[in-house]
């Protein structure tokens, strides 16, 4: 199985579908073709948080505002999976999810590729294929792969939890507008409300636990405290977008 | 098979198939995940439209307001087909367009989920893959599922049709602004035009078959009365949309 | 396997999905169901780039403003690819680039098609299908199929390239802004900069060559001239739209 995730929207993954398929069998899946554009932090959040659900699998990863740089293209061993994708720090939070501290980087050989706009067809695809058919235990036989220590790494930043409350940091919006922090979830465990900007919020286990409308704050699918309006959008409700900084007192 | 149906748009259905591929190699789908969100009528709607067309498989279809609260999760075998997804109505006019009386309904016994908001991932794709493994006919061997009479259902509203004209309701609205109504296109048969807000628009085979920009009524692939404008957007030039209520005279 | 492009936005192509799954096993790969709508000229541009990179297949295009009208449907062979969808010229271009010379065109006999609104569905599902069974080398068995030398043909607007510029057309704009015009990238080579509107713009190997937010012109990977901004929208720091001409000088 080899999964696809990009920032390209239509009909450029279709490319690498087509490349794929001349190359291997492989079953492909989309994770997904919509993550915010040129916001690697973004997708490696969205990965860490979707990749630990698969089998093991080859997972193309490209949200890429470097590409046609001297960047490095990147091979990511994690466990029984392996990462495709651009030097950015990109794959590096997925890979920790996915095996923790049985982690190989590997940096790609390229040689000319097609195009200095489009490595995800160029590049990535056709690695992301022979990393399928070598298998990901025998990565080290693919000979345009090379084991490093140099590559760019990316670590979310760390909320400041104390003893009356927390500062963090708005990670990802959803198409909910659900707005996902940084701060864990486990901060809320058995209060029934927080202060937010001066004003009482509650703290539920789900949207519909207020009323249709209500602001919320809530514990998302990935473990992070969310900030979410039942049956509407917490973005707009609580005015907040990616990067913006959010202030949980209690 | 497996068909995937939501309103999360991307990356959660990701989620899904990753659950999904860790237990079954079922063949999966996506019929789509931008549904509109948290409408479970409209969503029921595209699912009674396009469910039908499929071979016997399981379809996993999750427009879930409630989740998180104490509504229940449903397996409905519809024929050689099963559905499955929460107890709001959603499941059911789809199950009747695939099998019309050969429906059983099953509650899920749901023992503690991972999450509180993302049942797609944590309860309904696995019943969805544990549905296909054991078979559409077989379900009442899965000792999570029993029968019962208890669940919501959910009905389209009935138009109201007299001699010299009709009056309805908008239910969906398509990417292309085509407006359908709960208004069936036999009252159409033999008419060239209607009135509509008390001006003449002409009833049209197609959407070509007025000028592009013109307005006109048609009856839609789905069997419906629509309104629509060749080459652009029937709800803008109606002023229409979901829920609205629409009036043809003749 | 069996390809889709569609302008349809969802659910619609989840019908195609199904009537195809009824009635074969062919691998189905989505291409896009987000081409601009009712632009056959836009989507062959995206076709022509996509498709010659798959292995051979059946491609199931329906960018069809003309649905429901006397307009013929089409399966053209090109190599021993085929390609399925309307006598709009959708067809061709791709076609070309996925074959020159090796054409054949033939003209679907289409009997009382469902609806009149849906040929993706009723129409063109069903023959990609066939036309996956019998096998792109045998197509002429197809009896619904006859050669025919009669059918709409599409070519893109010839870029006017002169001793000292070059004047062209806006073709697509990608999700990302990038605006593709009809001009070659060759007519970049060796050039550090052009002049567009009176204002230079440097010439760059890739987006990121310039500073984040700053104009570039660059060949993209379908190789013509593209108007981009680094991590920027080029559609809107150059102010163009498709179908807009552009002006490059040296």
């Amino acid at each position: 199985m080899i999964t696809l995730a990009t920032d390209f929207g239509e009909p450029y993954p279709a490319a690498m579908k087509g490349v794929i398929a001349r190359r291997t069998d492989a079953h492909v899946v989309d994770v997904g073709h919509e993550f915010p554009r040129q916001a690697p932090r973004a997708a490696a959040f969205w990965l860490r948080f979707v990749l630990p659900e698969f089998p093991p699998a080859v997972h193309c990863a490209v949200v890429d505002p470097g590409v046609g740089t001297d960047r490095a293209a990147l091979v990511v061993r994690a466990g029984d999976h392996a990462l495709v994708g651009p030097d950015n720090g990109l794959l590096l939070p997925p890979a920790r999810a996915l095996a923790d501290d049985d982690i190989e980087v590997f940096r790609v050989r390229v040689e000319d590729p097609e195009s200095a706009t489009f490595h995800g067809r160029d590049v990535f695809a056709p690695v992301a294929a022979d990393c399928h058919d070598v298998g990901v235990a025998a990565l080290d036989r693919l000979p345009a792969l090379t084991r490093t220590r140099e590559y760019d790494d990316l670590h979310f930043p760390a909320p400041d939890i104390h003893e009356d409350g927390a500062t963090g940091e708005v990670l990802v919006v959803d198409g909910f507008g659900n707005t996902v922090t940084n701060v864990p979830g486990d901060v809320l465990a058995d209060r029934e409300q927080v202060t937010v900007d001066g004003e009482p919020v509650p703290v539920a286990r789900s949207y519909a636990h207020v009323e249709a409308g209500e602001r919320l704050v809530t514990v998302g699918s990935h473990g992070n405290v969310e900030f979410a309006v039942n049956q509407g959008r917490g973005d707009e409700a609580f005015g907040l977008g990616v990067g913006d900084s959010v202030v949980l007192s209690w």
